[in-house]
């Protein structure tokens, strides 16, 4: 292939910025950040195996790693501003790009989130995304607010990423409902609007990307707290809901990519929660409650301890 | 082994943050931009095999991986703030992961700037790293600022680092200059301080990292002008100066790795290049001229042009 780094990048990451300062093309990307405002951002490597299979269509590709990290974004409560793409890729493979590259800028647009810089090479596939947003000072959504009495809510539904991919695995046969589930896996939907729309509201958020109750318990242990959570409360999906409530439990409870929202608010917030789901057009869901008493305690609907033990999904260890 | 992701950022990677809002451990790190500064950012993604070999001391990759990310942050004159690590590594090596991040902090350290963010995951061995900094809004040097006239400088000294990829390659004998021609090409020292006094003084600035004529001619298409160098004033080492006139002109002008800054400034500041120089430690040296001319012209010592091609290193194309 003659296409070298350079043109690559012309040719399919160049796009006009609105709101940089100064884009791709440069050292460095420059950005204004409005007065009282502050910088929020965070920073995604996804490894093909690990966080996407080998047969994920290109252009879902493209939009799944920028949706991990506007998650990330919407559980601080912050506004999208841009990011920079770094990216490792075995060989420039047009076909590849073209559709990466369409699913990313699909998203990057819906969310008014510019690409502003980048870095290519060849390697095995990684896909390093860092993302920037801005977020008035004193007024992000923080892990370390949850307070005793706080309600545990959750956004839209979760389980599906999880039932689809032990499909994928070959541990479940999901027959004529795997071609829409495996779309919860592969394109997420990040809740940037419901995130904007919980400033202040919520005490404290997390987003759900390593299973719930690992991620609650980062909110948990943060905020010096404990929990005890209605696991049959947990909204799932019909297609979920149709399997044996072991795996109904494992895919919500302890799941992982759904990219939903977890998050606290005082009780008497309650109305103020449903308005701000209703703006932003995502169902949300109370599960549970904050408790002084350290740990995480899982009930069914009748109140019964359930006594599994729910690994949070770890990058590293599986 | 049983260390897994949480515990292996703890362990390494969690320093306390003096200046960030938030640090590691919440969705987004938060950071204050003072009035009146933008964000200077840039990414990079090192891959074993093109931007380090598999031989390189972890402590002396630690340094690199940020060393070339805050060379960015030097050629626009930003003055760094902090930085978001994303490593994926084939398994959890505690003797690498002691190395790395002692080799990152101690130049993080000696230049103020944060780690406040990260992501790690299983998978062959890569390094993302996102560098923020802040400049004075319109004080940043730019690669667009070259006009004709003005004076090409550079930094340092160049071709050490890519002298030392020869021998690794087996193609040049090092004998006793081996290990400190190393130290070239695997702790490169970025040129921060020199950017800095550069504010207000320097035209336009990039930093040589895939070699001196390819780097120098982007700064030529952004600004839209052309250049006469001279091959024998680039600066080079005695352990370089001893090698073949052709060796030099390789290593010198397509080296690539050396993490110097090109800069063009007015004649009229001489004086002022040379003051910033000495104020930041570091030699500066004349090399050519902008012209109105499009294209870059190559000339010895007595203006003879050179006809040598002289590729730019391309990370994608070798």
């Amino acid at each position: 292939m003659a296409l070298g780094e350079f043109e690559l990048i012309e040719r399919y990451f160049t796009r006009p910025t609105a709101r940089a300062v100064l884009g791709i093309g440069d050292d460095c990307a420059l950005l204004a950040i409005a007065p009282g405002q502050q910088l929020a951002t965070s920073t995604d490597l996804l490894v093909e195996g690990r966080h996407f299979l080998s047969t994920v269509a290109p252009e879902r590709l493209g939009h799944k790693a920028l949706a991990v990290n506007l998650s990330d974004l919407a559980a601080c409560g912050a506004r999208p501003l841009g990011f920079t793409l770094a990216l490792a890729l075995p060989a420039v493979d047009e076909a590849f790009l073209d559709g990466f590259s369409r699913g990313l800028f699909a998203l990057a647009e819906a969310h008014g989130c510019e690409l502003v810089g980048g870095d290519t090479t060849r390697g095995p596939l990684a896909i390093g995304i860092t993302v920037y947003g801005e977020v008035p000072a004193g007024a992000a959504l923080l892990r370390s607010g949850a307070r005793p009495g706080d309600t545990v809510w959750v956004s839209g539904r979760l389980g599906d990423a999880r039932l689809a991919l032990e499909g994928f695995r070959g541990h479940v046969s999901l027959g004529e409902d795997f071609e829409s589930l495996r779309v919860a896996m592969e394109e997420p939907q990040p809740r940037v609007a419901l995130g904007l729309a919980l400033r202040g509201v919520a005490s404290a958020a997390i987003d759900v990307s390593d299973g719930l109750l690992g991620d609650l318990g980062h909110v948990l242990r943060r905020s010096g707290v404990g929990a005890r959570i209605d696991a049959d409360a947990v909204p799932r999906s019909a297609r979920l809901a149709a399997r044996p409530l072991a795996w109904q439990r494992v895919c919500t409870l302890a799941g992982g990519d759904d990219y939903e929202l977890v998050f606290t608010a005082p009780p008497a917030a309650e109305d103020a929660v449903r308005r701000a789901g209703a703006a932003a057009g995502t169902a949300v869901t109370p599960i549970g409650r904050i408790e002084a008493e350290a740990g995480l305690r899982v009930v069914d609907a009748r109140g019964e301890p359930l006594a599994e033990d729910w690994p949070s999904f770890d990058h590293f260890k599986s």
